[in-house]
């Protein structure tokens, strides 16, 4: 063994390259940014699958599928979910539960009167734009601009910001979902 | 509202009692909600001094209270924070730089030539009503709508998230910062 | 932007590798496994330096050394570390504080009259073998056996558990170090 | 002590109440001294009800409840548990799998031929005293002694480091469990 002075020794702690670990096993709870990003890019994919399903479907198959989406991919069975969506107005402007959320997506539903279905809209590809991501332990948050196209060819712009955690399956929900139209200076 | 001082306001935040615990030693890394409902307030009230500030010693005085106030409460030295200001627009929405938050509280600023400062639009009153918080090891996410009155009495209404994290030396810091108008059907 | 079934979807959120991320910054506060096994190699490197420092340069040296070590690699700045070294007996058992941790390492010290000096008898060389490693967050425990070999090539094999945060500016330290010789049936 | 039932026993770790708060809902992944305290203190009324049950009903009993307490209070679904035991020995001394465990409380596995069945000697009281405890995200370390008393009344003393870690269903489960008898000076 080399003898290091500490200073050198500390040093090393921080530049040496992942070594080859034979003889044991890891557990780590973590969230990375790879995770992240294919959470993000399945959401934009589901988005465009509720859409086509309700084209060539009809209502109850987007509906449905609408329930997979909020399941799988939101955190709703752990508590209530932060999410803020786009065209949500006062009072219900907060849908921190399934069924608000599954409204939001869907509509029809009495109990969110001015909800049209905002997965139904002909949405044909979902691109996302990441300004930055902060990541710590099992959660992580991504703010960025997600451009939305239809299938007139028209592009939406939103700004959101998104907070995924990875939970005990190893599975990424969102549980925080903030989404805006930019702001137009009047 | 009471007029606080920015200092004693950044005290208030971290004013919780530690629990006893007679026969041992507890280190303990994870926000609070007091903490976070602490910081919320401070946030108010920081932002109700840089606009009294500003009308009684003027910009000078404002543009270094907002400095003050973006060094404690948000994390630009930990890192790029994720701030959409409410009334920012494309291209420079998101304000990951200290120099970007600076600007959009206090304006003045050649490379943010959109910004008027925030700040010093006459606040005199911050209320925060929270939809739902979400809280994991040292960071805390809150979402919900903050009311904030001016001087001649009007209020504005902004949706809300922010993400506060808990740093080594026990403050809190926002991390994450979206704020959007409501939406308003056409 | 193809259709893929929802099912598909979701897989695909946990297949993909790493895309290029251009455009973004990425703040992340996690504890990673070289990291940690970066400051494993550092601690067994810092121990042999005492060694070879009180042989060298005497006493004083090595003491001094200690607290460098002892500064930088254990995280008694942040509280109280949970430290039961090797060779400890009741009721001095817990190092709780750096002076207790000093007194292990360096001996000389009234207050621990039992204490010889750990760190002084002639350490040429650590090898850590690790059983497991459990990550999340900031924190990681290591579990394993450390062999020590002295001047004289004798090897002393002990049960080691070690949890390393890491703290806002990027370094790891030790929180908890629990460290046992092999039970010995009798 | 009074002897509980492993059913009541394992529903005491998680009786703490939850906060009020009355104009939000909080979702909290955060581990709490309390629930620990809680944990540590069932893990010990679990420890008693194995060596009872084995007296009074037998030794298949016995390991049937042991493999309820591995399940529930030890965290080997989630991945390896970094295990090590009072008094095992080389090359078994880590108990990473459920096996180990099993193997190590009640003994009879010939996989493991040096265990004898450590929850099985007439145990009749667990007192936990904690030097210290560190707590961050939804993990909690402990560092302290175990006082152990046996039907006879002998008292037998443990130097224990345990990591408790809450999981998605609010339970608390050790994931780290570093177990030694007190060194002894020669």
């Amino acid at each position: 063994m080399k003898m290091l002075p500490i200073a050198a020794a500390v040093v090393l702690a921080f530049s040496v390259s992942a070594p080859v670990f034979a003889n044991s096993s890891v557990v780590n709870t973590n969230i990375t940014e790879s995770e992240v990003l294919a959470a993000q890019k399945a959401w934009g994919e589901a988005l465009v699958s509720i859409s086509t399903t309700y084209e060539k479907q009809g209502h109850a198959a987007a509906k449905q599928l609408a329930e997979k989406v909020i399941d799988s991919a939101y955190g709703y069975k752990y508590g209530p979910v932060l999410f803020k969506p786009t065209l949500t107005v006062a009072p219900q402007t907060f849908r921190t539960t399934r069924e608000g959320a599954l409204a939001y997506f869907v509509g029809s539903d009495p109990a969110f009167p001015k909800d049209t279905g905002f997965a139904l809209k002909g949405w044909r590809n979902v691109e996302i734009k990441n300004a930055a991501i902060y990541i710590t332990g099992d959660v992580a948050t991504t703010m960025g601009n997600v451009m939305i196209t239809d299938k007139t060819g028209k592009v939406t712009t939103v700004d959101k910001t998104w907070k995924f955690r990875k939970t005990d399956d190893g599975k990424l929900v969102i549980v925080v979902h903030h989404s805006s139209l930019p702001f137009t200076p009047q």
